[in-house]
Order: structure tokens, then C-alpha cells, then sequence
């Protein structure tokens, strides 16, 4: 669940889950050499509700499992976060908060909720409130996951195969960019058609384990994400201008539903002297995600890591 | 099934039809003050193969009904067509051939398939060959519509109501832009919230009458769509570069599933001078596509009128 390494005494670097959805799946971030090396930061990577390792529809007894399970908002799990740091590791302040994608909403929460604790923050292909469009991609992933043959209202004794391959390939076309298919990178990834490439990363992602009932619970949260809707605030603009953390947002250039306008938009909102970075190329959301088999030192991961490593060599906000 | 006004003497225009599927559906860009003035031209608008209206699984007898119906490929379309035009009303020669989406691929296949009858050419919002992330998108669509409940192989008794809402669904992501959403841009069509309009005109849409197998012909028509495969061509770049039409060739700006980098690529290899102009503005798709509701003389519809009529003005290309 976490990683713990480097002097407790030191503030830790919270790294939030996201919709890769389980801890490991951030390790492409974290070691030696990079700005989270786990000699000098105590690096921390709390699972997200819902992702199957923390509590989840898949893992919670009765009456609140599979599709009985509580709705989970983005506070719900920073609040979460936010006892694991205080009550059980004892820090006061975090050095610096970051995440991809839904990790990137949490870093926003973070800021907004507890403004006293974020010194630094690097919200990287996510977004402060789920856009309107963004909704529509999440209702289509929802609509033909629920809409297939063995859902059963959440109620399947087995996950059904084909509505999880459907999920799969909608996500396929959402989560890289026009221009990765049309450069076939996912040749980098060591595949060798197009076909082979969506059975294999995508199909492949959502068939290994995944519990419908689990994504569902956390493409809920996704959808309902707004630090607007923090309490004490009127707006997400309003919550935004409350951030003190020092703060690089790194949209991609051609993320798909995370468009580098809507980061702008929020920059522009924001206290703490924020700075729009987009993260170029035609990686699209994947530019955030360390995508499996993607070579460690590739130019996007790189430029992310220069960041993070800036962000922590200068001062903090508070 | 056509628009037939003004003397016949005249060269036709042919107006492909497209992925709103049914001839009337094209009236948007017909009329008095248009370019395409039936008082002026003789317009042809042809429905495609599998539309409904055109043989369709759906209103062909066994043994070739509905799932069993036999792949169309756009050549198939145009071929029709062209037996229309020449056999039916004797015509040799269309002064313009133009469509919005799958009616650019086959306004795009008209010019390399009869090169020596096509003056000129305005394929608006679509491409010459159905690029890979389009297909990763189309497959999408299909594996969301196969997998639901009551879809049976494609031998339903009633069509799967909630396999074809979640097919509009996906739809409603990729068919108007993010910038779309943000600005709800669909209160210019006279809907009042987000899923107002989601429900109203994406469900609404596929839901009144739509055959799913219909769908699916059509869509596997499109993902197959590439000039290169016309006989005689070894690559999609010859066969463009054989196009002799004037052509005007319009992306829109935000298309997601044709952007403009695609069409800048085809224009880049077509013979006869051909002009990219990129439709301007935040209606991805549907800047081409006279959306239902919204006002007969909203910017993009002029865009596109005023390039067919620039064109109409201009010399042939043959």
C-alpha cells in the first residue's frame, strides 16, 4: 500500500492513485535518479476506494457489496489520505502532492482541503472538476458496461467478458491520441498490429480481475469531481483561488478528455503562483501514465520527472 | 430518394450521403440562396447502402436479412451511384460532388473512381481513408452494441433498446468537441441541461427506428473505407494523387474522429490543386452536419456554403 524508505523525519511526497488504479502501477515514477527517489523522500502511494485493494464493491461483505456499495466521492478519499498521514505516519506537511489522471483530482483536493499541509503540487492529465465532456466519455464507458449481456444490475455471478471488452475498446479510442494510432507507437509498447495492441494493453488491462461493479464505483467518483463542491465553497473557481501550494499543472498536449484548455482555465483561477506546463507530443492521456512497456527514461516521463524535481528543489507555498 | 429540380440539361450535383443516414437529413445545405439552388442545379441525393431506406438488412428478404446481409464496401455505394446518375438520368459529367462525413469518403471515392465525370469536389468532415484511431473509435461502437443484452448475434426480435443507447452514447463524446461541452454549445439546438441533450438528440437519434444490424453494415462500410483498395491503385497516396476534380477539402477544426491533420495529409497527395480549408469553431463533427434545431444560417453552414459556391463559380478540373 505504501512505500516507505528515507527518513521519516523528512515531509513525505504523497503520489495519489489513479485510474490505473492500483499502487504499483506508480512505480514508473518513483527510485533512484528520479525526483521521488526513495533515499531522500518518504514516498507514499495510497490506493484509491473502489480500486479492489482498498475497500471496494468487490472486497466489502454484505449488506454494502457489488452494486450495494456507498457512493465514494474524491474527499471520501483524501480524507482517507489525509488520517493515514496524520494518524499513522505523523507528518504535518507533505512536500509535495501529485498524480495522474484521478490522482490529479485528489492533488486538487488536497490543495483546496487541506491548503495548511500541501507545500507543492503536481496534478499532471486530470482536472480540478470533471468537465462537461468528460461526463459523456464516463456515461458511454457506464451505458455499455451496464447495457451488457450478464450485468445483471451489477448482480453477475461472473463479470461479463464482452461488456468488460466493450469498456475495454471505448477506452482505447479515449485514452491516446489520433495521432499515437496514426504513428502506430504502439509499437513502442512492443506490439505488432493495431488489433493485437487494443486485445492486448486494452482488453487485456480490463479483463485481468477487474470487478465491474468496482469500476463503476470509481468512474462515480471521477464524474462527481469538483473541489467547488468542498465544503466552505461557493465555486471550483473559488476553491481554486484558495490554493497556497506551489503548484505546476502539466496537461498533455493531446490528452482527449483532459484538453490542456480546461488546465489553462483552471491555472488561471488559481492562487500560489500556479504554472501551466503541457507535457507535448501525441501520447494523449498515456503521456501521465507510464504505460506499461514503455521505456523508463521515454521523453514524457522525463519531462514530468524534471518537474517534480523542480517543484521539490524550490520553495514551498506555505 | 432524390432532390430533382431545374433542367436536367444541367451537370448534377451529387450530394453522398452520410452518417445522419437519410436523404433528407442533407436538406440543411439544399435551397434557394444556397449553392446547391435546385433552381439552378439538378441535385442527387442518394441514400447509402444499409441505410434503411437503400437495401438494408433490415429490408431485405432472407436468406440475406439482417445479420447475414453481405458486406458493402464504399465502392459499392459509389457504383450504385454512378448507375444512377449515367443509366437513370443520363448525366456525364457532375459539376460537384460533395458530403459530410462517410459522404466525404465517397465524394473522395467518386473523384479516383470516375475521374473523367467529376468537375469538382468539397468532402466535408470525413477522409479518403478511414484512419486507425477512427476504426478503434468504430470498433468501440460495435463491440458496445454486440455485447448488450437482447442484441442475440444480431437476431433480436425488437432491437436492443439499451445496446443502442449506450451506442449513442459513445457517439455523444466524439461527435461534438470538448470545447463543445464546456460551452454548452447545445443550447443553440434548444436543450436545456447535458443529459437534456444527450438524451434528446444522441438516444433520440439512434432510437427512432434505428436497426442495429442496419448500424453495423454501415460502420463496417466505413471502416473498410480507403481510395487505395479501387482497382488499378497500389496505395491510398497514388489514388489521391489521380484525383483531377477542383477540390476544396474541409475538416473541422475540433473533429475528433477526422481532425484536420488527417485531411492536411490526403490534400498534401491529391493531383488537381486541392485546397484544405479548415472549417473553423468548437462543433467538431457536426459543423458539417446541419444539426437538427440549430439555425439555418449559423456559421459553419455558410462556411461550407460559401466554399461550394466559390467552387460552383470556378472552372472544372476536367
Amino acid at each position: 500500500m505504501r512505500t516507505r524508505c528515507g527518513p521519516p523525519s523528512r515531509a513525505g511526497c504523497l503520489t495519489c492513485r489513479d485510474d490505473r488504479f492500483r499502487h504499483w502501477d506508480n512505480e514508473w515514477l518513483i527510485g533512484e535518479g528520479r525526483a521521488l527517489d526513495p533515499a531522500r523522500w518518504f514516498v507514499i502511494v495510497p490506493n484509491m476506494l473502489g480500486n479492489g485493494l482498498s475497500s471496494s464493491p468487490s472486497n466489502t461483505p454484505a449488506p454494502d457489496s457489488g452494486p450495494s456499495f456507498p457512493p465514494i466521492r474524491v474527499t471520501d478519499n483524501v480524507e482517507a489520505q489525509h488520517r493515514l498521514v496524520t494518524e499513522v505516519f505523523g507528518l504535518e506537511r507533505l512536500a509535495l502532492v501529485l498524480g495522474w489522471s484521478m490522482g490529479a483530482g485528489q492533488t486538487y483536493q488536497w490543495a483546496v482541503s487541506h491548503p495548511e499541509m500541501v507545500e507543492r503540487m503536481l496534478p499532471f492529465c486530470g482536472s480540478p472538476r470533471t468537465a462537461p465532456h468528460n461526463r459523456v466519455f464516463l456515461d458511454s464507458l457506464r451505458a455499455a458496461l451496464t447495457a451488457s449481456a450478464g450485468f445483471d444490475g451489477g448482480r453477475y455471478g461472473v463479470p461479463p467478458d464482452r461488456g468488460l471488452r466493450a469498456f475495454a475498446r471505448i477506452y482505447a479510442g479515449w485514452g491516446f491520441s489520433q495521432a499515437f494510432y496514426w504513428d502506430e507507437c504502439w509499437r513502442e509498447l512492443g506490439y505488432t498490429s493495431l488489433e493485437d495492441f487494443v486485445v492486448g494493453f486494452w482488453e487485456g488491462f480490463f479483463l485481468d480481475g477487474r470487478d465491474p461493479n468496482n469500476l463503476l464505483t470509481m468512474l462515480d467518483t471521477w464524474w462527481h469531481g469538483d473541489v467547488g463542491a468542498t465544503p466552505g465553497f461557493d465555486s471550483t473557481e473559488q476553491a481554486l483561488a484558495s490554493i497556497r501550494a506551489r503548484a505546476i499543472v502539466m496537461p498533455a498536449e493531446k490528452d482527449l478528455y483532459f484538453p490542456p484548455e480546461d488546465e489553462a482555465w483552471a491555472v488561471s483561477h488559481m492562487g500560489g503562483g500556479a504554472e501551466l506546463r503541457v507535457i507535448p507530443g501525441v501520447w494523449g492521456h498515456f503521456a501521465g501514465g507510464g504505460a506499461p512497456g514503455r521505456a523508463p527514461d521515454n521523453a514524457d516521463t522525463t519531462f514530468i520527472d524534471a518537474a517534480a524535481a523542480e517543484l521539490l528543489a524550490g520553495p514551498s507555498g506555505i
